[in-house]
């Protein structure tokens, strides 16, 4: 059968990230790559407790159809958590984890051709997402403090796009957070132009040091911000729960495109969330995960600096779940990739996080997944490769 | 903010069913609008026992990221329960409820403008989700044994649709099941000319009387089908779970729209119904609720015989939830629903149902939810309302 797809999905791979996966199966094999939380820290007695009762309970609307925009009470109580940051106009939907967000505020705002901004480099799968969306994605640099807002001001005058997306705080893949200053500057040049921005940020709750930044959803007074938010990294990822926060008009059109792909959100997830929030656990529970991975960073951070030879740098975040390393401009994390695998160690390549491709000596690596005895021993066996790489090329 | 929103949002007003629920809640309300199962008939106390067990014991993967196809041994289930369908070439994606499927079938064919043929009356859901894919909608006739194929042929010959949406089994909402002949004829037809068929069959289980009937999707020998099935008429509409068959090229492509769309559905949801139909219990709970809406089914069909004037027709489906009334030419069904909101009874007018319009004299009847008192009590305030209609009108 020779079938007529639609164009949109010319020359889209799929996820890099998810292809490797097959391959960290491997017995002894320590994975620095993927971006799970540690299945170790899961709240399950207490999320097995809850949902064994609200079934019980509350079963003839739990397993019924419920609302597009998410359970009444489940709203509610998003919107009490996030009362500093939204705004008169400003509605919440609760969505399939906040990826949901990222596909419909595409599908919401991008015509066929359509330019929009993403940082450079940025998250995979978003990336995938607006190729299938059938958006021109032109990028920004990162820098140190965040985006480089000349070149965002300057390709927004270049190219008129419909919006910008960033992930500012503890970004994946970089680990960079953007500064205070440049959360208001960002925001400014956006207004400026009336180009929105779509803040996609998940790991803002994981911060193990420094003061939390304010969400640039929070500097809003014009309705140019759309947030999505996650309980994926926060109380599991299995359950796929998260929420957008943007002005009505916005969400009333991820209403529509959501009664199209799930109609609603699984309503027993809906309500363990729920619950876990309003049963008083949800922020000791944070509390919990941050002490842990800022244990498991540390080990990461450390492990770098003793093993890792000259010429190789990295991020230091203050949260989050990942540490960008750049290697010498000569080497080709792919190729480290497949020696590593050998020596039972795997991380991702950065080069395919960067819409425009490039940056062949960059990678990612996760530590919140990985304990702190395979973080030691996982950098020490990517050190010993890195300098096998130097003796045998140069 | 003057938003830029996508076209393909022009003239889509969400669905309108799930506009008229406000109303429902009104004390002493019969619904007859709505699809929903009974709430009386949810295997609830199975499912918590579940659901509590498979968290403590598997909850490290059960609340980790899963895989976008779905849980690997759940699939290997739903292969099974489709042994007789499934051909060499085909693959089997689970999916967030069928719904999804019809989203991720759209975006993988549909350019904007091209054309797709759907039956007149269909699935009002779909045909939202069609027009947001940016499709062409074009109509072919439902007769009593199925769609019209001199019309389906004509229609091929004269848009060349990329392909043909049908609910061949209890179709929502006319109630209508295709015959084995024309299933046949249908599948000749668009073979002939290499037109896709959309299997929409999530109500085929739901069986009171009759033999069952060959799956289209049965007949395929060149990936020519894809077929949708949900588990929310038969376990748990919140939950969320459903499933799509078809060539792996197809599958392939909705893997790459669900990385993006929800990255897998809720392993929770998943390994919910992935043991109720191990432990043995699917099919026996499947047999009671056929049983339980038989008796519903017949309530309705007598009281609309008891009740009703002459000049209303209706069809008598041998199973699914929804019984499909026509009155007189001249009466409007939005009209009488307005009045019949009045006398406490609700049911969904038919006009919108059909893609180009018109029928105003057609509504839809479902006998899942209500009991089989309210059924009585509701189709004789009903049929009080249509004898009103009639003498203050004519």
């Amino acid at each position: 059968m020779m079938y007529r797809f639609a164009e949109r999905f010319d020359g889209v791979g799929g996820s890099e990230i998810r292809k490797i996966f097959g391959l960290l199966g491997v017995p002894g094999m320590i994975s620095f790559a993927g971006g799970n939380p540690s299945p170790d820290l899961f709240p399950a007695d207490m999320l097995a407790d809850i949902s064994e009762q609200v079934i019980v309970d509350d079963g003839k609307s739990v397993l019924q159809y419920g609302g597009t925009m998410g359970i009444a009470h489940f709203i509610d109580v998003l919107k009490e958590k996030n009362k500093e940051i939204m705004k008169e106009d400003d509605d919440l939907i609760v969505l399939s984890g906040s990826s949901q967000g990222i596909d419909f505020f595409a599908r919401t705002m991008i015509e066929k051709g359509d330019v929009m901004l993403a940082e450079s480099p940025s998250f995979l799968g978003a990336l995938q997402t607006f190729r299938l969306a059938d958006a021109d994605i032109k990028t920004v640099d990162l820098q140190e403090d965040g985006p480089d807002t000349d070149m965002l001001e300057a390709k927004i005058k270049e190219y008129n796009p419909k919006f910008f997306y960033t992930i500012p705080t503890f970004q994946n893949p970089s680990g960079i957070t953007m500064s205070a200053e440049k959360r208001q500057k960002v925001y400014d040049i956006c207004k400026q132009y009336g180009v929105l921005i779509l803040e996609d940020d998940p790991y803002a709750e994981l911060r193990y040091e420094g003061t939390p930044l304010p969400s640039i959803k929070s500097l809003d007074d014009c309705g140019l911000v759309c947030k999505l938010s996650s309980f994926s990294k926060t109380v599991s990822p299995g359950l796929r729960v998260g929420y957008a926060i943007a002005n009505k008009e916005v969400i009333a059109k991820f209403n529509l495109l959501k009664q199209g792909a799930d109609v609603h959100t699984s309503n027993l997830s809906q309500t363990l969330v729920m619950k876990f929030i309003e049963r008083g656990i949800y922020d000791d529970h944070v509390r919990m995960l941050c002490e842990t991975y800022k244990e498991h960073r540390d080990a990461m951070l450390r492990a770098i600096d003793i093993y890792f030879p000259d010429g190789v740098s990295h991020t230091s975040p203050q949260g989050g779940l990942f540490v960008w390393v750049t290697l010498p401009e000569w080497m080709d994390a792919r190729k480290l990739f497949d020696a590593c695998v050998m020596e039972k160690v795997a991380f991702v390549a950065g080069s395919p996080f960067f819409a425009d491709g490039g940056h062949e000596n960059t990678l990612r690596m996760n530590f919140s997944m990985p304990t702190v005895n395979q973080i030691e021993t996982g950098v020490e066996r990517m050190s010993r490769v890195i300098r096998q790489y130097e003796f045998l090329t140069k």
